[in-house]
Parts: C-alpha cells; structure tokens; sequence
C-alpha cells in the first residue's frame, strides 16, 4: 500500500517504544481493521518531521479482502495526519525496500523576509536571496556514483556510502523554491545535509566549486549543518513499470 | 500590518475570552513587542479553522519604530502558525475593514478516493467526482449584486445581506480543484455555504439551475449544508491601489 503522512507529529518512520512513529500508528490500524497483528516493512525510512508523499509498505495479509477495503478500513483507524492511498497485491517475494530502483525527495523552502506561519512545518524558510545558477553549478558536482560520507549522519545504518545521484531540479516559483532529487538510495540526513551545502552557495557563504571539495573529502566535518525537517518530502519509491504501483501520488499538487 | 496564519489551532480571528484566538495572539504579541496594549482591527473576520493569507489589521503604534521593527518585533512573541509578513504606516483615518473594497477567498478541495493526510485540515475532500461545467454554470447565476440571504448563517451581523458578486473562478490542478471568490463583502458562512451548493451540483445531486433558486429563496433553508472550514483560505481585502499596501502575499503559492 502507498500512504502520504504530514510528519510534524511523529518521531519518523520507524516504530519505537513509545509508539509515537508512523509505522506504529499503521500496524495499530491494521491489527484493529484485520483483527489480527500484521507487520509492515517500507520502502524509504523517514526522520522525525519529514513528509511522506508515496510512502510504500509490503505485509502479509492476514486477511483476505478487496485491495479499497484495506485502504477504507485501515484510514478509519488511522489518525487524520496519517492515510493510505491505494493498495493493491504483488508478488509473493516483493520487498518494498529491495526492490525500489530509486528514491526520489523534495525539499520546499520559502525565500521570504518574514517567517511562514501558514506553511509552518510544510516548508524550511530562508531571508537571503538564493543565486539559482549557483545552486545548480554545486549540483552538477554530485550527479552521478560517488562516495557521500560527507553527507552521511553518524550512525547511518547503510551498508555503503556509495550511491548514485540521478538527478537535482532546481525550480522556482514566486517566494518558493523547489529541490527535486532523485538517487539509488539515501544515506541518513542525507538530503538535510545536502540542503545546507546548497542554501550556503545560493546564498554566497561559499563558491560553487567548494560543494565538490565537499564530497572528496567523504568528512561530515567539512559539510554545512544539518537543514532543517519542515520542507523535507519522501516522495516516495521508484519501481520497475512492470510491477505496475502507482508512483506518483496525484494528491501533491495543491496550492493555496 | 498583513498577517498570514493556520486557522486549525484557533477559534477563529475575533478575540474571545478564553483567548485561543488570532486577534488574542496577535494583540498579545504586540503588547510584548511595545511594552503597552495595542488593539487591533482587521479587513475580514474568519471562522474557526480557516487560514488567512493576507489578513490586513491596522492599529495606532503607542511606540515609533521602523515599519520592519514591528514584523520581526511581533513575530518573536507569536506562534509558528501566526506570523506578520509586512508592516507599513498608513493616513491617520485608514480603517481596514471600512477601507476594503472588496475580499477575496479561496477554498481548496481535494477530489480522491482515499482522504487527505499531508494536507488535512489545509484543503476540503470530496471522493464523488466534480462536474466542472455544471458548477461554472450554477456559479454563474450568482454573479452581480444580490440577496444573499440563503447563504447567510443564523447569528451574521452584517447591516445588510445585500453583496455584490464580482468573481468566481473554477480550476483544477491533478486531483485538487481551486474555488476561487471575490465579492463587496461577504456575509458569516457564506462561502462555505457557497461551496456546499456548487459541490452539490457538481457530483450530479442538483442541476445547476438550482442555484438560481436557492438565491431566490432568501432561505437558508434550501442551500445545501455548510462546507468544512478546512480548505477555506482569506486571501486578504482589496485596497484602492493609491493606498500602496500589499494586496498578494507572495508565499500563497506552494506545491509539495
């Protein structure tokens, strides 16, 4: 099943004890909806704070029901930040996360000399003015496989820091910008710290050149801070066609 | 000062004892900020849950400061989901809600299946799908000066139900339709219960000639129920333009 999920009230993904996660608010509906404990695994771990737009979960069914009543059952269990969006089955060896191609994240920051208030939570905030083209040439430096230690929160749980950046889109519109990227797999914060990298050249604190010094030196000490959750967006997964899941969630559109 | 705000947290903008409200929040912060009490007017009054973009307030400084002294000023003492975006002096009989010519709303509604999650409390849902054409066409009946008496909640204080209609503007996005309004003024509920015909005749339930006599009516009695607050957004007043203040808040455009 896919689930968009407004972070701000959860500690991320994935469950802890006090059960104040998205996929301990999930499992509880399931269980209540299927009368019987059901285990989920997802395709992209989110952090405390961050959005899930297609956020993707596999589990055995315990149950046997149409795909639209696990997403009508399960939603009225679930509580009003937290929905599924579609369910549908798959093959028996499906793995949300083993078989994602890629992952794709955006961030939304708003470029404002006041604060959001609307948006809070929604979007990360900056008052200086961004240097688009400036943005886009550090970009450039990490497309493509690279070692991304420097990126790399302490005690990310990944096998490697080496993956493959397939794409960062810069665009913006009025006082919003929007960072669109796309890699194999992230590393943990990865994208956070990437942002802090970014905004510092948008902003001129550092050149564009300096974000590949960055990346060769594989050092997290090297890198900017960590960027703020708000704006942060889990796209969500990128599957063979084949496998025939829905990737985009037709909801993310919407503008006030 | 232009303020924007989340209405989900507040019973609406008109200050009230218990003081959970906008006006509360805002008259608070500004007593902080200048060290007297301040009171406050605005443009346009909005209910409990509904967002505001541009709410314009004005208010006689009991300090002299710099017009962007009182946005930082303010801010610091205000919620995150209450934030001024500008602040500018103004002739010493400006009043703003006497001075507005006009108001604008949005609602936003999402059309889907399954309920919104990321976006709850920020746009309507509805899952029957909308007819476009029949809504522009019952819409249209209500352009012009009018009664708007079968749109008018029991308890509005307005001196007369008597509007002028000036704007209603359908469009649609992916699955998030865009219902936008701009009249004189607009009575108490009124377009929520605006919003609550056009869905009506836009999932097939009415013909659009209906809404036609719903205004002729004068009776709340036949319109359709109240709309949730929930997707509803004050886009601000109108201003005559020699009057220079702000009239778009340029942060209303985000897209996740």
């Amino acid at each position: 099943m896919g689930l968009s999920y407004r972070g701000s009230a959860y500690l991320g993904w994935q469950s802890q004890p006090g059960g104040q996660t998205v996929q301990d608010r999930l499992e509880a509906a399931l269980a209540t909806f299927a009368a019987r404990p059901v285990r989920t695994a997802c395709a992209g771990r989110t952090d405390a704070g961050v959005h899930g737009l297609n956020q993707v979960v596999h589990f055995d069914a315990p149950v046997a029901r149409e795909p639209f009543s696990w997403v009508r059952g399960t939603n009225r269990y679930l509580p009003p930040d937290i929905a599924v969006q579609w369910c549908q089955p798959v093959p028996a060896d499906f793995d949300a996360r083993r078989h994602a191609r890629g992952r794709r994240y955006a961030y939304l920051l708003r470029e404002s000399v006041a604060r959001p208030a609307l948006e809070a939570g929604l979007v990360g905030w900056v008052f200086r003015p961004l240097d688009q083209a400036a943005m886009e040439a550090a970009a450039a430096h990490l497309i493509g496989t690279h070692d991304f230690s420097a990126f790399r929160a302490a005690g990310c749980q990944a096998l490697s820091p080496v993956k493959e950046m397939r794409r960062i889109a810069i665009t913006r519109r009025g006082a919003l910008w929007r960072f669109e990227v796309e890699a194999s797999a992230f590393l943990h914060h990865m994208v956070r710290n990437l942002m802090g990298c970014l905004v510092a050249v948008g902003q001129g604190s550092r050149p564009p050149d300096w974000m590949a010094e960055v990346l060769a030196s594989r050092s997290r000490e090297r890198a900017a801070p960590t960027f703020a959750p708000d704006g942060l967006y889990f796209l969500g997964p990128v599957y063979d066609a084949a496998l025939g899941l829905p990737e985009h969630n037709a909801s993310i559109d919407w503008l006030p």
